[in-house]
């Protein structure tokens, strides 16, 4: 496997865009869209919010027939408790592509992302929709995956590739979010294209497994966004035999699908919004898998543990604390804690102030791992986990002005 | 029924003193005690926090006997996570008291908060006692109230009364807590006496009555401490008939205990690390009392909902999406959002930039409620939670250093 540029347009056949519209005030990118030459398979997953937005509940709609073309998404504006109108919006603009492109508006998703309660602003996007389709190109990805930011710092790409039955097949892929990103979720916006010969069914198998792995496991402030898609289109053109589920092939197909995966999930925790630091909280020894999923979490949206994460202070006694309220039977006279290995805290109480002085020194790392063992069984859960910063504070309470 | 000054040391019978020990670098008090003249029945409710402190497992074991005479508490060291030596120790401070007072020792509930995993001093403890008994007074409760807070600005104190069975009978309290403040759980620590004449059962009743509309429904940061602790212990020196569960009497000492615990409560709030809003939750219409609580706690926790506070942006998308993400099967198209019951949401989508213009100005008030109607039911749920700031990051990404 081996990690090449451009982004979601690696794979053979994926063109792709992005241009300022007019939808955000700045004069930046914030309408993109990708297209496969030809039609095939799309997977997806969606956030879990009851109130979903819009252009989510198109794509769920969409979704059922399982076949893609192209995906447009803007940024700026979510699309979110927009009621009726929101959907009429949605529906145009993937009508709109559809015209353009040459395909059935079914095949057509949409994404939206940025401020809730807005209706979208429909003349910039009328106006955009056929800039966009004619600069569609093969090193568009770049631009494409810009387009979709918001308070991100950085755009997110990823692109990898390896030979499966004697053909090159790639994974490419592109991702926003910075905020209300947390485990409860399908995620953010991640979209990731692929030339991969292979049924709707297995590509979805292969997304949801990769998605359990990756973006199920960060958490940057607790907060499930009403707009979290993860869409994977294929097109067949890498010219592989059709790749069958439980194959070795197919196995060598979901290590790019979760290589591609996990690395846009680090790159959106790196990119957190005021993140300085990227901590792995591992919890082994739990009696169960749910156990040690609910301990993690508590643990990692701890706004105790994230500030002392921010202070660079070894406050394990925070550490503790999330992992007693988490609602897990646990015995604190059996946890072990570990920062980077190094032993702070054997059967519930510290090692002393050598101890103490040495995980001082880990907490200082950009990124570190905090491992809890429970003593209580073999279950172990992994999740990733930022600090909480006064950068954070400031760009969430001043987003909207 | 009558506010009325003297915080803890207001009813009859009751003395308290604060000192500083020295478990605190900084010359403020930091070791306080509270004495009945008496013994009467004492009530208690701890943390739900599996991680319990040593004085919240010896409190505990010595509320089973539902007799209490003295409280000793100290500021500085939570004598959490210290494993057997912290359980020697909180046994060693209840002895020293019990013998300066001439008590059993189980007998003296005592109390710690500050940082977790580091062994108490104990001899600034012994050598404090001793003053501590010495300095014991009337007019105590003033000092004792100091001697108990940690990142707290201010003091915490309350003291009501009423005529009962013809005698004035006496609610004192005093707390302390603006951290890891959270409904989830008994609550941080506070302190009642009362001079009523009462069962120790039907105290505990009272008890538990009053934190279920008070401290468990405040929320400052969703962190539930490893030593909340709330005691009530009364000497029965009002010379009231005692007071049965179910009587009319009864029922005017539940006013005095309610609005205590409430005073103490939204004390706490207003003082919340780095605090500039208390806002009131109201879910209304909800299916179910839990459906309610539920979705009431989501938006109370969300950091984006309060962070929004925090900027005094009325971004009630934030609201929407916390109710959203809860888990309660909610209809986003019924759902209706007001501010100070000026109506911004209706049936799920805004209404408008007028409705904008008029929540813009109330989420400048200091003190202000969000009201959600889910449309699904009857029930109703209650909670106050706070803004988060620069200053709460930097208090506790600091607190250690």
């Amino acid at each position: 496997m081996k990690e090449i540029r451009g982004g979601i347009t690696a794979p053979l056949g994926f063109l792709a865009a992005g241009i300022h519209a007019g939808i955000k005030k700045a004069s930046v990118p914030d309408l993109a869209l990708v297209v496969s030459v030809q039609e095939g398979p799309i997977a997806g997953v969606f956030t879990k919010n009851r109130v979903a937005a819009a252009p989510v509940l198109l794509d769920r709609l969409h979704l059922r027939r399982g076949i893609g073309r192209a995906i447009i998404m803007n940024s700026g504006n979510a699309n979110a408790c927009t009621g009726a109108r929101g959907l009429t919006d949605a529906e145009e603009m993937a009508g709109l592509v559809a015209g353009r492109v040459g395909t059935a508006p079914h095949c057509v998703f949409v994404g939206s992302t940025g401020v809730i309660g807005q209706p979208l602003p429909m003349a910039c996007i009328r106006r955009g929709v056929p800039t966009l389709v004619k600069r569609l190109r093969r090193g568009g990805g770049a631009e494409a995956a810009r387009a979709i930011l918001t308070t991100d710092t950085r755009a997110k790409q990823v692109a990898v590739r390896t030979r499966i039955a004697g053909r090159i097949v790639t994974v490419g892929g592109m991702a926003k979010g910075s905020g209300m990103i947390h485990p409860d979720m399908a995620t953010m916006l991640a979209y990731l294209t692929t030339d991969a010969a292979i049924k709707q069914r297995t590509l979805q198998q292969a997304l949801l497994a990769a998605i359990a792995r990756s973006f199920n496991c960060i958490s940057i402030d607790g907060d499930t966004s009403t707009n979290d898609t993860v869409l994977c289109l294929a097109n067949g053109m890498a010219g592989t035999p059709v790749l069958r589920a439980g194959s070795p092939e197919f196995a060598l197909f979901q290590r790019l699908m979760d290589h591609a995966c996990l690395s846009l999930a680090m790159q959106i925790c790196r990119d957190g919004e005021g993140v300085t630091k990227v901590v792995e909280v591992m919890i082994t020894g739990a009696r169960t898998q749910a156990h040690a999923r609910l301990v993690a979490k508590t643990v990692a949206t701890s706004n105790l543990v994230k500030t002392a994460l921010f202070g660079e202070d070894a406050n394990w006694g925070r550490i503790m604390a999330a992992i007693g309220r988490s609602g897990v039977p646990v015995d604190p006279n059996r946890i072990n804690l570990t920062f980077d290995g190094i032993p702070i805290v054997k059967d519930g109480t510290s090692l002393g102030p050598m101890a103490e002085r040495r995980i001082a020194r880990i907490v200082r790392r950009k990124e570190f791992t905090v491992t809890a063992d429970l003593g209580q069984g073999q279950a172990t859960a992994r999740l990733w986990t930022t600090d909480l910063s006064y950068e954070y504070v400031k760009i969430n309470a001043t987003y909207r002005s």
